[in-house]
């Protein structure tokens, strides 16, 4: 594993506790983990459970004894490492968003497909696939029990930079991070939206705004960055901190997206609500272990939205945890991962979502970008 | 009043029961109500307690006993009586929209301008700024509660057009209507937005969308419309089933709206939320007892949104009302207009919404249409 | 009518609306309102709509122009005036709880039955019976939806005891309101769950307790009150302020009952929950547009507690009232009694709840007081 | 450990996660596991990361490699393994409810207290202490936040046996589980109520009731249980199927409790609500990352339940884990408890809860037995 911040932590508590639960026709071994800083990361290696560690990616992905590279860094350096694992005949598992621009991930997808033909998988990490509620939720628009999809409202709402004094930190600048909440909020309500209706956006038209320009420089010497100004040391803001568009499915629904920071009180309230002919569907993140679902079939007196704890041993994931109504938690996504990988990787089968989706993402959030330029136009995407 | 179906049931209601339940300066009298079918009116008339009834809107206007005129038909006669009435030295209700194009309401706009200089009054019906969880909401925004806004997200969701079966109404054709869930739903959450905000739009940018293109005629002779099809009885849908739009607002604040009739199972979400720098609320019209706020300023360990259930003695009309926890409902906002009305006749003061902030609501209606026909571009609205 | 505070003013809404919203067989006259201050019954007459006032309810009973005689004062002299009145010949709707004692609730019973010989009616005004939720609930206990019943789980929680500084008012005093907590609020829980399960309790088990024995006494002279010390000008709370009681019905269902005035935060909570074998249901009056509904016959992958909008024409009560989703009030539980009331005179048939439905609530009552003053001995209910 | 059930794979993961997330005086070392069955035993060491297995825990408790013994095994040999294990030096916890009987309870208090003296510590598993919200609902009662208490009310509703065909386990069988609802159910609600209040009850009053009483045998022998009938292979249920409650703390608080496996549609539904003089506290298990609090000392107007998400960094344990709003789920609370326990063994002090709160929430259940068995008598606690 490349990384070992919350990213890391998530991906080693999802790696060591698949075989713990699953039964797993492979058994994941935590060999090494890799950082620049030596002694960080020999720190991490033994809180993660890790059995070594690496200060060079380039060595980790060479190493013979290694089948599996898990790429938890930001999105600057993922197409460099995901491209070199993949040459190095390793199968990659990579963080969301799969790049920091569409020529990188058309790169790592090339790539991807190329390995696939030597037997190599690889995957994109978007995780909220795997709380059983939204997977509960695929498959029921998958048996039809939606109809005719009409309407798709998805939001991913936080709060952490309402205080115009939070630090200037990784994730506000563009060089680094690509984008602001576009690509870390937005990137993973685009997947859900498309991996939940099974469809492709067409088209898009944004906004996007950055509200506060400038902040402090955090603590330490920052790589690359300069202090706008010296005395009151603060810096530019490069990225969006929110960015509301709207789209078209190809099936005609219409959706509306909203990514944002400064969404005060609101900590993780990524939410989507399916409108269908037949029914709706809603879920949100603050609130993982329940899915509200409405059946349009049934006799309007007694029709309602139902809510479905998603805790039961017939769900998604379920049996293999707790008795019902025992709810689980953010970091069980990633053990699911895990799981699931475990088995393509047995079977020799391509994981879902694969890259050319985070490839397909990448599309739509530079769509965004570009509307947001070009005055809100609807800007199509490419499939 | 003009008009006894759904909005004139409504309205009788709130004009017999203010006087019952507030301290007015002046007792409304319920003197004539006016529809084109005698025997219905004269029904109407005494079902809903006014002392006569009229057939010609025209007669009804020119009547000595009369001071006030309340306009509750479909939109396409809104102008006609309103600029009649006003001329005539009535004060005049007009139900929303104001009009079906900024034309009528520019005119409508200027004549009640002209007759507030002879002592006249005009107010347009907006009767969601009178549910007493909204006034609290807005009292709560002037005093600075949420600090400078970042987000406004409003939709107004309801589902009774889901079936394609669902005859094609009155509301569905853009003669009579103007627009469809546009100028029905779209209308009401645009003059929400702005009167909580208590700032106008500057720009929209529009997706409009009618799913069902042809429905079935109802039962009966349809003024000015021939079937598509004799064998089918069929016509054509002409208005918007859905609207999708963001928009920007002066301070900087970004919104999206969100309007249509195939939410399956929403039966009337009208939900708004604002977030400012400094705190959150968000309201949802299917409990409209409660206001949810968020207070950001509170330290982080005990903070959350809070239901306010706003039912007490010091909430917005409360006092008069039932005792704390007793709910009121929708028809409430009528009884609280006409209260609000009556205060306002008797001081001889503007009442609020002029027709002023509904001919900006249809400026806005206006820009949404014109940026859906420009493929999405951002469209700024004249002030 | 007799009386004309609180529920004076929500009884006379009910009557004066009924008739503008429903079709019915007859059309009430508000003809005329008693109480002993002659200046406050004629402003009372004014406000509500009275055609004129009475000061004596003696008089009030023997006028020949009045059919119907509504109680709406105290319970200590709701025996007196309805045997007066049945006597009289009139009809009587009698708010609850129906008396202060069994015995008057007997003898009262008894003197509706001799009447009902006469063509007379008799109804006690359990009003939340006619929340559409709590109807359509019934309904759907009825057609046998939750099967064989396990638990019922009542609340009914209010706060406005809170304070210790609040007054001595006439509900804290025994001689007039017969008990606190349990006769006001705990009566309407113990007939709203009778009235669901289709079930008259077996027996009690019961704990009361009065928090603050001791209060400030109001301002004004009160009728039969000494202070306690004339210094503090207090005096002694003489009823429960908070009962909690278990019970069984004679299907073999626990059920658990709370009622109190001290549940800060809590306006106006009557919560009810019935679990069945095949299925739940729960109601909350501080939400009371809405009833949840588990089907515990729906597949569990798709099962969960389903929130029915009862806002529905096909819900009890709403085809008359407004479109889907416009939400009903308190006071609307009046009108809809009132057009029970109006229909049943109109049939000649027996109202429900009748008064022997009000004195099995009190008999109720009287166990759980006699429960508490035992030990909490489980008491037996004579049926 | 003993046992490797439902419990063993909690306490398993709670043991194995504890020291990857929390920095730990002590890194805990999973030695052995013990249970019957040789080769499920085998199964279950592999599975959950223990080093080893024993199938007779008398030579567990010898092996000089361990230090604390968890025992996860059902009630009926919690004492005899307790005692021996603190015979044998070592540390012990034990799963709630601590025992069968109060008499085998006392035993183990006894030999818990002596060995305290000789530096061994003793803990009883009540891990609902250890949800984040619950552990700041106690900071916030222990701070005063709530003042005097007046209302304690609590629920756990479960479903899992409306099926009469659910069949016979060992949890319907007195001679194992001690009792049903109650010991299972009752003991975490007794404990969680008197925990959060820092009370003990006085006393309670109760009803029991076994509504379906004989219960398909499950598949396989079935050790001491023969059928009732050869035909249906049925048996005897002999446990308590529910139990309603009511009861005083000291303070003069008014309790209720409610514990079922029969509320149709509950799945995990543990509910806790406190109604103090200067604010109210509530919590739901199924929704376990949220926390309702009511402060009752703010501005009427402004004031309401408020929904903590607690899940950030200034709540209890939660800045080990993840970034705000990223919920935890079940099994933290056996992280957490893991947590405290080794820190607890570090600094050679009590952890809490002890085994003499184990012991008197036993005696709670023993008076909540001899309450149902003497027609519902309150029966007073001795402390």
């Amino acid at each position: 594993m490349v990384g070992y911040a919350f990213m890391g932590a998530a991906h080693s508590q999802g790696w060591r506790t698949a075989g713990r639960v699953f039964d797993l026709p492979r058994t994941p071994v935590l060999t090494a983990i890799c950082g620049r800083d030596a002694t960080a990361v020999r720190a991490a290696a033994e809180r993660h459970g890790w059995a070594s560690a690496e200060t060079d990616w380039r060595a980790l992905v060479e190493r013979d004894d290694i089948d599996l590279v898990d790429i938890c860094t930001p999105g600057d350096s993922h197409a460099e490492i995901a491209l070199a694992a993949l040459a190095a005949g390793k199968h990659v598992l990579c963080e969301k968003p799969l790049a920091n621009s569409v020529e990188e991930a058309e790169a790592m997808t090339a790539a991807a497909e190329q390995a696939y033909a030597r037997g190599q998988l690889a995957m994109v990490g978007f995780n909220y696939r795997r709380v059983p509620a939204t997977a509960l939720a695929r498959s029921m628009v998958a048996e039809g029990r939606l109809g005719r999809l009409r309407h798709v409202r998805v939001t991913y709402l936080q709060d952490w930079l309402v205080d115009p004094q939070f630090p200037l930190t990784w994730r506000l600048r563009k060089e680094i991070a690509g984008s602001g909440s576009l690509g870390d909020l937005g990137a993973h309500i685009i997947d859900l939206a498309q991996y939940l209706t099974g469809e492709r956006l067409s088209g898009v038209s944004a906004l996007t705004e950055t509200f506060v320009r400038e902040r402090p420089l955090p603590g330490g010497a920052v790589k690359g960055l300069s202090a706008v100004s010296a005395e009151t040391a603060t810096g530019q803001v490069t990225v969006d901190d929110a960015a509301v568009f709207t789209g078209r499915f190809p099936s005609g629904a219409l959706a509306s997206f909203e990514a944002t920071r400064y969404a005060t009180g609101r900590k993780n309230a990524l939410r989507i609500e399916l409108n269908g002919e037949h029914g709706s569907l809603a879920f949100d993140l603050e609130r993982l272990n329940e899915l509200s679902y409405h059946d349009g079939t049934e006799p309007g007196a007694h029709a309602g939205f139902r809510r479905i704890l998603v805790t039961e041993p017939d769900h998604p994931y379920l049996d293999a945890w707790w008795p019902p109504g025992h709810g689980l938690g953010y970091e069980h996504t990633f053990v699911h991962q895990a799981r699931d990988l475990v088995h393509a990787v047995a079977e020799g089968r391509q994981p879902e979502p694969s890259f050319a989706d985070g490839l397909q993402v990448q599309r739509v959030l530079a769509a965004v970008e570009e509307s947001a330029e070009k005055n809100s136009v609807y800007t199509p995407i490419a499939v």
